[in-house]
């Protein structure tokens, strides 16, 4: 048996995508509307609020396409807070004007591939590392992945030797996008269909695709990755919300 | 032809995955809400009465991300009271306001791959496993799979030693959660799309990941292993439910 | 070019599964209801005059999960027949509370790789077999299948030798469950989206999984064979019928 | 790079199967549903008038199975009429009360691996395959096709004499079936998902069995075929069309 | 690690395919019809003027068979205009009685395994690929495509100088439907599902099936290509759209 790498995990993380359904959406009455818009701006106050608290994390963006109109990350501490946030969010009125699309389920995770404090301590970079402040640029990329089980391509069968400079070479290109490209690995072996969800972020939408072409070429995902659907948005300050949602 | 495992079986056991129809739940008055939950409670009580008689055991979960909102587990010693649970469950005013999310038949199953007693006997070990009462613990994860047959990498054709082998190791990661996680693993050949059900319990939810991780690396899963959905969830417990389904 | 299998065929073959829509069933008044109740057990009634006749064969299962709630097993001398029967259910009033579930299209088959009379006339127990009353047991399992054609585990490019000799071992498992398990071979190709499919009926619902898992191990299975959905049920007695729908 | 075999065209190709809504189609008064049967006769009646003028040809047969409930396949001599007459139907009374099921867009196609006239000049039997009128028999067969690419069998790399040889030796089979199965290859790389639609029309619904199983064991579909759905039929004469569709 | 491709990028593009739900369609009257006609063709005046003005392309074309009715195709310098539009075009009353068919994201891509100015300004001709016109030719045929990392078919692990010879050949061919075929290539790493988006315009249908099936006989299609889904379909030009929206 190969060894494992070990793994240091942070806050739970839910990705929730909807699709507005705009039809029923538009046989409101605008105070209804307007009533269904404040439920959602007060979630997004209270998920500020949990933000300045550094209890949690949260993004809102459109996303581009119909896979979905909208998807909200969310960070916290404990999966049931995860859920309790996604029931919650369900019983509201302005949810039922929104269509699920798809979500995601894992933990805000760092591997023993990227070199850590050798003392074993959680230093003040990995902290915020694993519970991240979400940024707030302009784009965001979302999609999961595995890595690959099959004939020779068999990553879980490989030395971790070998594992580990795939990874060192995998990561030094993920360096070269610093200041360009905001990267949230999250873990989901055991919680969600992959091992892996990846979130982008960047300030100039075109960098996901450098980033992820360039990876590309790499053996850790030219041999070893599996990649599922890929989700790109645009952000969606609370403010803008009234905005999105008006008809 | 390579031998066939052994395997001994228990009782029946039905995973019974749920979403809220929200909207149409609050199309309703709190009158009738109340009455569709009283209802839904009266099943559990009389569950948890089959369960107190040692004549069946269930599990109720509410489930992370948009899969489903929760999952009924139930084992019962016949297909048949499986089948009739069900029905009589979709036939009540609660059934209603759900939507089918996804289910699976399985049988618990131990297989001699797991040393037993040798005399044949069934000891009161093997019994309490194949009878076993679910535990209730914080958190559930469930999901199928089925030992690989592609090319080189066909379980089915290996020798009988070979694979006593392996799961013999794959079964020492497993024991070294003892106390940290509780595996139930179903059959399902003959019942449903894949080879087993995996269903696991934790009070720590994290400890499904380290161990559905750590076992990827081990041979068993490296190679042989393929994986359906993965549904994570929390508990549920009775008294909760009002709560839950409070709109 | 390999030698193709010589086929003898039979009856042809419809299973037809069906979701009852329990939420739209239940807004029926009761008289309405019973009426079609009624339509659905004339239809039976007709099954069992045409099964009395031998001039057909049929079977009633309720399935266990969310798959289906019953499957009708229709098998009849011609593909209009069962066309006809099939447009004649779809218009009755019951079949608007039903759902089409899934369903597949084949003719019983027996192939030449099971020993048959030299002579090659038909002799009463092939014609039993191409023309069966189905057994009334108490459960039912079904699930279709294709011989491998992938790299080096291409069935259709073995000589007639070699998959004559893995099917008379497959068939010595299948034969050591007689009276256990009574199976059902229908001969899907150019009819359906796989090449057979495969009814078993059994007292004992374990002997279904005893027997599959068995025969995985046999090269036949574990190198050649891939498998579809399984669906599990129990047998639904024409009497039974309208407690089945009682709500 | 091989050689791409060259190809000869004829009429543009649409199967579109249908699935009757039978419960909105009886929420109609009769004479509601006589003038939507009405409807799609005209329809009828018009396609026939353009085969009798060999401006194309069209096809209606029913559906066994879930899959759909009708077929119709159209030729005509261009894309834009095919979207027409799609467009045209989908605007009709009658039409509400169908749900697409599938549909294929293809082009009649011949090509060189079967021998044609060395001249190069379309012959009065070449022009017939390309604009064909399509036979009356009594059942159908459709499904889509695709030659392998896969490791060691892939179809585009080999070189052409050897595909030359193995076409022929496949088309030898189809010959054997003359009279008995009538078979139309449309090609629609570049328009659908397939590279191949299959059409076979045969008196005796079994042949179809027979020819596409023989089929199976020949090198060509063994290491390279890959198929999609099959649906298999009835033919619906334009005068059964009131009685298929009355309730 | 191979040497990545570099690539120049230009427009965003989004593919909006969309089907008619011609039975609501018809419950307007037809002053309400053509009040949401005219809603969309201020839509389309609007495109026409961003074009005018280079700022941005747009096609529209309908499409054959049940995939789709029409096809909208936008290019636009940024990834928030094709979001802008996409939810306003969602808020009107037309796209009320469309559905959502299939979507993709992506943005204008040259790769320098296309020979380039060797001073590597961009010159004219790459910037009017980069930002082009759309041609208002007769058809359309969008198709997204991966490169194959399979085993030995593993397109990123080739040395950038085979990928390039290979690529320069695959370019050739397309070179000779010059006039006959147009094609605008879209990346869509780290957009959406596929590595690339494909669309062919053609004045002559069968162009595409040509130019398609011929590419796929060369080592880069049949050895390392994957393909999704094929739409086909005709120019819909502005003064149409009543003609085909009336019923």
């Amino acid at each position: 048996m190969s060894e494992a790498a070990v793994t240091l995990e942070g806050w739970y993380c839910l990705h929730d995508f909807r699709t507005m359904d705009w039809a029923a959406w538009k046989t409101l009455t605008s105070d209804q509307r307007e009533l269904a818009i404040r439920e959602f701006m007060t979630f997004l106050e209270k998920w500020e609020n949990t933000e300045a608290q550094n209890a949690g994390s949260h993004a809102l963006y459109s996303i581009v396409g119909q896979k979905a109109d909208f998807m909200m990350m969310l960070l916290r501490p404990t999966m049931e807070e995860l859920n309790e946030i996604e029931n919650a969010f369900n019983k509201t009125m302005f949810a039922q004007y929104t269509i699920p699309a798809h979500s995601y389920v894992s933990v805000v995770e760092l591997s023993t591939y990227n070199p850590v404090n050798e003392a074993g301590e959680m230093d003040p970079m990995i902290k915020a590392r694993l519970f991240p402040e979400l940024p707030k640029w302009n784009h965001v990329c979302f999609y999961p992945m595995d890595k690959r089980r099959e004939g020779n391509d068999n990553w879980y069968m490989l030395p971790m030797e070998e594992r580990k400079k795939m990874m060192y070479s995998h990561g030094m290109i993920g360096r070269s996008y610093a200041g360009k490209v905001k990267q949230i690995i999250t873990g989901s072996v055991g919680f969600d269909d992959w091992e892996w969800g990846v979130t982008l972020f960047a300030n100039d939408v075109l960098q996901f695709k450098k980033l992820v072409y360039e990876m590309r070429f790499d053996e850790v995902s030219a041999r070893y990755g599996e990649f599922g659907s890929f989700y790109v948005g645009n952000i969606l300050l609370r403010d803008k919300v009234p905005a999105f949602l008006s008809v």
